[in-house]
């Protein structure tokens, strides 16, 4: 196995108007870490997702989708005394959506550290979690810490995204439990936001220098916009600006930057290299609608470049 | 008000296919008292629902769509701690559906008497419960005996829909809750597996009249395709056929039925009349998609007499 | 050309649900004339359709549609001063669909003598004609009247259905119109209920009898699911069952029958060959959505006969 | 009541794609008044609407929508001898949409001064009236400016938006009936265009000071992209820009504009709140389709702000 | 590996309308063996399918359905030169569809023996092969003798589906070819019509006495409505009516039939459990769109014997 | 006639998401020689294509969409023995689209010199050809060659657009059959790209000398967002920028181009205003989803002056 990750992932149910409206939606599925995983899979990366699903129809929905997009699902768990968690979800104005969860109690957030042992124990190349799964419960918590130290006793590398997410706690409480899992990670992919969440200091610069510090290797920094940089200790800062591409959906733009970042990871890319796959998948995110269904497959990463937007031709 | 119901309704999203392919889906409204609400409001009567809502944009979208339909709105009650519950549907084979709720800890399931107190204060003329509601929650099953009392008291007609749900308890465990309720209610309306769930006896004719001993005017059976009937203490029994008509969806036809059923005997109908008019609503409901959506208007009742389905014409 | 044909025509658009509801609907062209214009093109037949549109996009909808269908429009008139004519359709019960018309003043009405010259200076095999033009206005009147003398004054074949609309006039004003085209015709359609409208009579057989007095040589009575019969004067009655098939919307099916009926009159064939197309046209018209979309090309006029509906195959 | 306002509105649809390829359309209502009243409720203000409608479905349908709504429609006529008028719409190019009406003989063109003595008697705090109803028939044009005059006798602040159509009349008509309503006004909403239409004169600072002069408080002049200002007598005038967004369909932008000055103005908010809250309208109305569909609810006007529209994040 | 199954599979768009009129079309998988691969795996069996695909997208979509349903792949060839055949398919009338096939030098119809070489080396319990493989191509059917006698050698269960299609070859030509695998198979599937196809004779009768003399374990005759019926050498044939539900596509419904009947013979299931099986698939099948996707899951079996259809209840 | 045009047409079919993933699409037409003829007709012109159609549903289908766009179809050729193409079409990112074909052995491929006879007898003023048509097949290189050549005898003014299209053919080939082509031609449409494929030299002023030596008249370059220029022998270089407006879909964006440049030649335009409606028809293009479905009548040219973009208005 290239990569292992883990955490939530739900029916992510959107309305094609607003909910109060009723009427017209889509059941995808959402959650950042499968989100990562499809998107390694499609560029044709062994990676396998572990988390809990309910013993349900949606359950079966989710791994029927994972299966379909070739990521492994051998070490999924079946609650069968918890539901599958559900989001629905709708555009209000610009990139702003809005989210109502319907995850209490879900099989996700049961998560527990038997659940990650056996895929650990298997040796990947890359484990990669999110600060949302520890923010789920406190046994995914602690599975989330438990998985981070046993990757680094087993020498594998360790690739964290910070996710804050506002919804789930404060500032404060993320800080505090997310702090542990920095001083394990080999690369912090984080929002020029997130970063102070777990590095306070008064600039980016001391910020990184401070990961570096730590014990990190990588510091990536996502701009939205603006790009994303890569500072590596002892090494110059690399940035990439971000693909200029209509944008029909930003959701999911973060996650396949990941995805495309720890794939040229994987085939030995240099720094550049790694940030051009993450900002090239960014933009084929954000072209289609959807969190992961318009990532590209690794055929058509150079697709980019025929991009241009004439109006006569 | 000429009716008061109450119970919860929740946001019913179903799935064009297998929920297990997700895709396209349509969210309305379900909920046994609304549909009947939005049936007595489509005739043109006054008819008050009251329930709690989440402060949510499901809960919106249920006021909004109760509100469209003219059903009055001003007894719900906005409960800001808990979420409106939700389900998702989806036809398996022939008039079987499956639904999965999310209603854990709902807004719906916290209804308590005093939610009830202003609305029956107002001295509607019917009250209209079903054995849907108590098995929501204590206070839920408290609020309904409480109601089913005070109407009682009030001199207020009792309407009781039986409704056995499977799903949310057990045959022994809604035989002990409902009875009281039922010694209580003036109409009671139940298809013909649920009338043994009631009234336990060797035959139908035995239970009937044991359900009159203990004081209920008019025993309602529905048969499904085979009709309806009404045995009235002291009167001969009516019989009204089901209304042939091509079927679409069943979901919502038997709360059609028994919003006929009111309508008519609100308008002073006799049996006959009553029964006509619910095997009319009943006919509407399962000639459309839609718990309710197709439920007509009175300039549309005599609609059904046109129906014949000719070939060449 | 072997049939010209006219009246109005005009944009027919239909809810997915109820109007009330809004939502999603689908515009198409409907119109009794075009629909048995549509039927014949579709199996092969040169025939023109003459009416007046708007100098408006509904307008130029209707031509670009019949223009698809092979429908000669060489003799439609654009009115530059008058709308193109709609109607909003819902489907309320089993087959009974309602509808809104917005045809007030619209260019279809102000047919007139003039529009028709032309065509009929072109000597084609059969003008068909309906009872719905006489309904619009004065001047369709006289222009129907007009056009039925001028046929028989050249040897044209008339064929006239009946088609009463009880939303357009009276029976006993159509009656009076009605039965001086009845007059000039050599084949009239009527289903049961018409016959009596331009033949009162207290059987059908004297109603028959009557008319072929009167200078019908084909009676053709529609009787919905039970088939359809001819009466030729001087031959022994055919008649035809309708082909068992399951119906989806039966809007349209008479116009199909009538399409079937003159195509196989065309192409010389017997009454029973008559009656037979006509059911066979009736038959796909039930079997797809839409008045006339699901109307069948000559070369599938035997598939009739390979559907059994059968389970396990 | 806080607002009342009064015109026509109907049923508004738009097709996919061109008119003239029929095909899916979906059914809205439209009416640049019911657009304010809807954005003013959504914003938690009770507004009242006066109109006719035709005792029809689509007359039934607005009156759902607006109930949906939360608008109040008490004094709401139905015309039982007039139709609800509709309209066909497309789009074409960038933001130019076409549209055919069918509004002749409408029961909203009926309007006349009876139906909107009970709603001025309720002493609302704002009436608002646009430049469209005065257009539609003569009672109409007489019934507006009643209103403006018997408000004025009242003391109950009017609202004009000059709203010129030039499909409904020239500029000179438009002109003559206008500038009596315009001497009624307090606040007079006009995009420059507009502006010279009601105060003629050689440059904007002059128009706006004629109106000054002849009594109108505030004048709200709307610069499409370029925001909008708004002159008080007496005060600096006061500009803001438009909120840049990604624009899907501007249609109902302006009467956005206009709910959202009138919200902050009821709130007692200043002019630059108003200005604020009109551009923020505005901005939900143009990210979404729809008329008023995405207009915001209260707990949504801060969302504007966290709308960036970042690429990789 | 509980099933091996082999074919061409391919892109099944079908169009919402006729085909003639453009417009709205769905893309899904079809063909024989797919279809019993997809209801045995559904039902919780190992299956594996082989077959050729192309190096394009629909091949891609093909793979990545069969993974999402749990059907084992592995053996599944990709061809780089061939493109993966498509289908366009529109319903006529009733349950007559029209197919226009894509597939001239598809990768489907290049499949050869070496290609199953792997599967049979597993030894299945059972090999499942249709009529239909055989008539792609000469080396489709050389591939499908190898594999028949290669499974017979290697005591692996024969299942032979007939599935005559007229549009591949003619009868007497598919009557040579299909003879030497009926002589190969334990298992014979066929409808009525097909029965005389691989057995003329005088009588069904006789017709299935041949099919035991040649080695044939099971005869399986399909017959529509009327149900189907398994003759075992030396046992009394036994019958099982068709499970009556509204049928809504009958396309698929034999391919159910099939994978019912087999489930049940893996599981162990005497005749009439086969039998009874297969038509419980084959109700699920008709009651929904497309080719597979309504086919149940092993929970659902007993859903069919609450399908009863009420009105009122 | 005032236009003849050749080539193939055929079925395109888009996925509304990833082709992989299934689901939605719609069917239209799609063929450069039949966007410029649609583009002509609906601007009023009389504009006949030719071409092979197979006599099957899909072939039909253009049939139908040509006749309703009023393009002349009297010399297109039903071919018995060849079935229509087709391409399935997914957008992958920004403007980047991705065909797969299905058109070997199409009899669009098998069009010769014979079936275009009887066009060019008739001596349209224009014949408009691509060079997509040579890279079909041998028949329809040699029939393109013959056509140009018999246009030129004839004194027809000859149009030709490179349309060099990569899938087709190497450049070199292309360049081989092309150049002779562009001897015939008297006006030659390429974009920046393919001016140096059919006049190789060191720049695009010397390109267009060598073009002018070989006797074209007019060369038109198209330069995507940034325009499109002409270049007529002895006249100096006009100039057109394409016209702003929001690009919801490029495929299709050059041919309407030259429809419109094509279309005010036919008026007697000069060419500052021929390429200003060229510009007009690239605009509307890619305003609307599809190929050519969005193409503006005669009476819309103007539009595009009204399109702005405002937010607040």
């Amino acid at each position: 196995m290239e990569v292992v990750t883990f955490g939530e992932t739900m029916a992510s149910i959107r309305a094609a108007g607003l909910l109060r409206a009723g009427g017209a939606m889509t059941m995808s599925l959402g959650g950042a870490e499968t989100n990562v995983a499809i998107g390694l899979a499609r560029l044709g990366h062994r990676v396998s997702w572990v988390g809990r699903l309910g013993a349900d129809e949606v359950g079966t929905f989710a791994l029927r989708t994972l299966r379909a997009e070739a990521v492994v699902t051998d070490g999924v768990v079946v609650d069968p005394r918890r539901p599958t968690g559900l989001m629905l979800l709708e555009r209000r104005i610009a990139d702003v959506s809005r989210a109502a969860y319907y995850r209490a109690n879900s099989a996700g957030s049961a998560l527990c550290s038997d659940d990650l042992r056996a895929a650990l124990e298997g040796n990947p190349r890359v484990l990669h979690l999110t600060g949302i799964t520890p923010a789920l419960s406190v046994s995914a918590a602690e599975a989330t810490l438990w998985a981070a130290g046993e990757a680094k006793r087993r020498g594998i590398l360790v690739s964290f995204d910070v996710n804050y997410r506002a919804k789930l706690w404060a500032v404060s409480e993320a800080s505090a439990v997310l702090g542990p899992l920095v001083d394990l990670a080999d690369i912090v992919i984080a929002s020029d936001d997130e970063l102070a969440l777990v590095a306070p200091s008064v600039s980016e610069a001391e910020a990184v220098a401070g990961l570096h510090v730590r014990g990190v290797r990588d510091v990536v920094v996502k701009r939205g916009a603006a790009g994303a940089s890569t500072f590596t200790a002892g090494e110059r800062p690399v940035h990439q600006s971000a693909i200029p591409v209509p944008v029909v959906d930003t959701v999911g733009a973060g996650d396949a930057f990941t995805a495309g970042y720890l794939s040229a990871l994987l085939d030995g890319e240099p720094t550049a290299g790694r940030l051009m796959r993450g900002a090239t998948l960014g933009a084929f995110a954000v072209s289609g609608s959807g969190d992961w269904e318009n990532l590209p497959y690794r055929s058509e990463l150079a697709l980019t470049a025929q991009s241009a937007g004439s109006t006569i031709r």
